[in-house]
This record gives structure tokens, C-alpha cells and sequence, in this order.
């Protein structure tokens, strides 16, 4: 099945306290590509860049099945820049630095081919844009999916409430979880967000896992205790990415798969923070991402 | 089995979000003796208390199964006492009082009938009176476990580090893990906890679950979702007596029954938390637990 996603194509400065990496390649639609690209290579991307992005960058994207039809390039201008460091204990971060440049005013521009994708991940971006996106639509997709953050809660609330109505899953933070909703619990955080529009809501809580919740169900999925934490730069996003890639792949909205798609979204992170940036996404391949997989089965495998 | 517990039997004030008690039955010895004794009636329970404390508390103890010949009660003394008032977040919490009494200078006696039990469990107290316990054992129990905090790797760590070698599994939480290995990995800090003498780790996570290490081997275990976490206070406690409390009454301690062990103790953690005090702990049965259980077990069930 296609898989249309829209995000940031980006540089990123990270500064983690085992080192430092300047200009990498970053921004949600990459990591979501990436990700995504391990289950399908039917993968629509849009997304702005200036005339600095490495071509190799994209080229890399490409023969991974990610069509590039719906990238704007804007000539003689930069890309988006985010320059941020981690805390000690990895949970934390501040940012250094934010560039919007060409991000400043995105206006996405679905090509005909990108109208009418059975899958749509809307990484984290001004509602408003995401709504543009989801208008051009020129059919219902199967499932609509959205990243956000606590910025928007505060400054763009209301547009952030009209595009909730529109979409299937929401995809946020217990932080963000509990800001949108107002409410501490995150289980009563979920239901009052699921009356907000989305049936499915994800809720990320980083080296502590994630819960997924649908009606009365509530599924957990552990995170993986790791050596180390190398840079937990675009996790989420790969999170995300891998979710949408096995749904994508597999096609199927019960809620057992969709809790197996938690789970492999929740090992394509694992295996992101490892590295600096997108580096160890490059080198993966199914026999890996399934041993992984086994790995969170392992973890949590109990009988009574 | 018999299971000897050792740690306070108190009073404590507590504030949360949701109200305030006073004067209620709290220490460790009460909560771990709650949470055993609906897996176990051979409980020893070795403390000291004033002549303050109500008899029909200890009665009720006793009634299930809990034998008091190890508790000392000072005529004309105070019982120990702890006030505190929780965050909003629920996961920190002020001390705003401590009142040692009968604490001060306890030197715990172990009756002839409670030397020589199969299972231990010491709670959280100063080292040396952990260490007072074991050298009073006239033969090896099948396993011993402790429960330590930050304050004593503070100011007793050479003590603390005598007393982690003569035990099989220590209970800490993640903030104390990584004090007590001055790593922030818990996979790193669990080997060297390890190399400090016990041969199972594990650390609580509070609303995020817990970890049991042995070996190279991990196993996860979530905390449940709730709606309200009440009164967070004692669960610690609650779950090292469940846990300690199914091994007792399992007599099996191979990883599968250890994993089993950590989910019971998490079932009750979850009850604990649901209301002031000890209250909830006391109107519990077998079906309430096995019920409880199965939702952990369906909170993390998947199929790949």
C-alpha cells in the first residue's frame, strides 16, 4: 500500500554527552522515510529544501522507494536548521538553535500521483499545513496518522483541534498527552483526546515505551533497556515511521496488528538512538529489524 | 515457606492531590507483611514499635497469619513516624517530617523460631540492622532480599556494600540503581550491581514499571495504567512483599517463577496505590489478585 508522509527534510547540530555531530541530515520526514522504507517501497514524500541538501541525501531516499515527486527545492535558499543538546540523562533537552528558512512558509503541494494514498503520516508540522495537506486529498485514505507538539498546543490551539477532527491516530508524548487533554492520568488523558476526533492514540514515554489506546483497549509496548542512548534525535519520528511502514506493508487495522505495528515501530527506534542521526537506519535489514523484534518478545515474555 | 520480614511498622501522615491522612498505619514491614500474606500464612515479622500503636492494627496482621513474636513494643516510647506530601506528578514526593522514636537505637532479636526461615526480606533500614538479621540466621535461607535508598549510600555505603554481599536479590529504584553503580544506563549499572553481590536486580520504576536482571538475561515487567494513583506511598514495600511473598509460597527460583514473582508484586503495587494507606491491601482475595494479574498479561500480549 502507499504511504504518503509529510515533514521536515532537515539539518541537525546534536550535542549528546558522548559527543558532537554538526550538519547531519535530520528532520521528521527523513527519519519517518527511512523507517517506513523497511516494510514498503510505495513511500510519497513531501517536503521543503533549499539548495544545500546533498543530493546523495536524497538519492539514498530514492532507491529506497521513497518518491521525491512532492520535495520542493527553493533555489538559493536554505533548508530548515534545529541545533539542540541532550541532558545527561538523555530525557531532556534544550534547543541551541532553530532556523525555520525555507520552512517559513511551506505551502505543501500534493503532485496528482500523491492524492489519493491509502496510508498518510503527517509528522509533526503548523496544523495549518497539515490540513492543507489532508485537503488535497482526493480520496478517504485507510488511515491518517499525525505527529504534533506541545508548541502548537500553545500557540495554535484551535487549528490544532480542527485537524484532530480529520485524522484516525494521533501519535504525541505523555507530556504532550497530558497538556492537550489537561488531565494528569493518561488514562483519562486518552479518552478525552479520542473525543477529540482520533479512534487510535498513541501515547510515546520515550526510554519508558509506549501505550497505544482504542476504545477501552489499552496496549503497552516496554522499550528496550539499552547499553547506551546515542543520540534520541528523530526516535519518535522513526517510531512513527515504522508504524505506518508495517500498516502500510500489512494492511490490516485490527488492533492485534496494529499493536504489532507498535512494536516494530518501537524497534526501528532502538535502533535509531544507537547512532548518531539517520546513521544506523542506512544499514539495516529485515533479518535484523526481526531478531529486534524477538528481542521485545523476549523482554516481556511471561506465563502464569 | 516461611518468610521472615524485617523493616518499620509506623505512622505516617501523607498529602496528595487527592487529600490528606493522618496518623494512618504505614512502615515497610506492615506493607510487605499486607502484600505476603494473601500468598503466604508463615510470616515472621521482626520490628519495634511504642505503646502508641493500636493493638487491633496488629491483630489484623496476625489474623493473617503474620507472627509477632519478633516485634518489639517499648512502653513510654513513640512509634516512628513519617510525614510527607506528594507532587502533583505523583513520582516525586517531600519529606516534611521524620521522627525516629523507638527507631533511633533499634537492635532487632530474632526469637529462636525465626532463625532459620526459608525466605527474607529486608526492608528498607539502616545496613548495619540489615546485617544485624542475617547474623543472627542459624542456617543459609534459599533467598534473601533487601531493599536499600539513597540516604544510606550517602552516609553508610561501605556498610551497605557489606551487607549487598550476603544477599541473593536486591530491590531498589532506578535513581538508587544508578547512584549505587555512578552509571546512568540501568544494563550497565545492573552488572555492577551485580558484581556487588546479588545475583537478581531489580529496579522498580514506579509508574513505568520494573526491571529484573540475572545474568545476561532481562525481563520487563509494565506498571498498569490507572486512572488514579491515589496514594503512592508503601508501594515499594507492597511489591517487594508480593514478590517475596509468591516466591515463599512457590519455593521455585528459576527465572520463569522469578519473572511470575515480579508481576505478582506488581499486581499488588497496583492495588496498593488505589487508595490511603494500607486500606486497600486489606479487602483483597485471590480472585481480585489472579484478575488483576491477567491484565498485566493482557496489557502486553502480542503475536508476531
Amino acid at each position: 500500500m502507499s504511504l504518503l508522509t509529510v515533514g521536515t527534510v532537515a539539518f541537525d547540530n546534536v550535542e549528546t554527552p558522548f559527543g558532537k555531530a554538526e550538519n547531519i541530515i535530520g528532520g521528521a520526514a527523513t527519519y519517518i522515510s527511512w523507517a517506513a522504507s523497511y516494510f514498503t517501497n510505495n513511500i510519497q514524500l513531501v517536503s521543503i529544501i533549499g539548495d544545500d541538501f546533498p543530493p546523495a541525501e536524497l538519492g539514498a531516499l530514492e532507491r529506497r522507494g521513497v518518491d521525491m515527486a512532492g520535495l520542493q527545492i527553493k533555489e538559493g535558499e536554505k533548508s530548515f536548521f534545529w541545533a539542540g543538546k541532550y541532558h545527561t540523562d538523555m530525557n531532556g533537552r534544550d534547543t541551541l538553535d532553530t532556523q525555520l528558512n525555507v520552512l517559513a512558509d511551506f505551502d505543501p503541494v500534493l503532485p496528482p500521483s500523491f492524492q489519493d494514498p491509502q496510508y498518510v503520516m503527517l509528522g509533526n508540522l503548523t496544523p495549518t499545513v497539515q490540513m492543507r495537506v489532508i485537503e488535497q486529498l482526493t480520496s478517504t485514505p485507510k488511515l491518517i496518522a499525525l505527529d504534533t507538539m506541545n508548541f502548537w498546543m500553545d500557540i495554535a490551539m484551535e487549528d490544532l483541534k480542527k485537524v484532530l477532527k480529520k485524522i484516525d491516530v494521533l501519535i504525541i508524548n505523555d507530556e504532550e498527552a497530558r497538556q492537550l487533554s489537561g488531565e494528569y492520568s493518561l488514562v483519562k488523558a486518552s479518552r478525552i483526546i479520542k473525543a477529540m476526533g482520533p479512534k487510535f492514540l498513541v501515547i510515546k514515554k520515550g526510554e519508558h515505551g509506549a501505550l497505544l489506546f482504542h476504545g477501552e483497549d489499552i496496549f503497552f509496548a516496554p522499550a528496550l533497556p539499552l547499553e547506551e542512548v546515542f543520540d534520541p534525535t528523530g526516535a519518535g519520528d522513526t517510531f512513527a515511521g515504522g508504524f505506518m511502514g508495517y500498516l502500510a506493508k500489512t494492511d490490516n487495522l485490527s488492533f492485534e496488528n496494529m499493536k504489532r505495528a507498535i512494536i516494530y515501530g518501537s524497534a526501528m527506534a532502538s535502533f535509531c538512538v544507537e547512532q548518531f542521526g539517520t546513521e544506523n537506519m542506512k544499514n539495516l535489514d529485515q533479518d535484523k529489524i526481526n531478531k529486534r523484534v524477538q528481542k521485545f518478545a523476549n523482554l516481556i515474555k511471561f506465563q502464569v
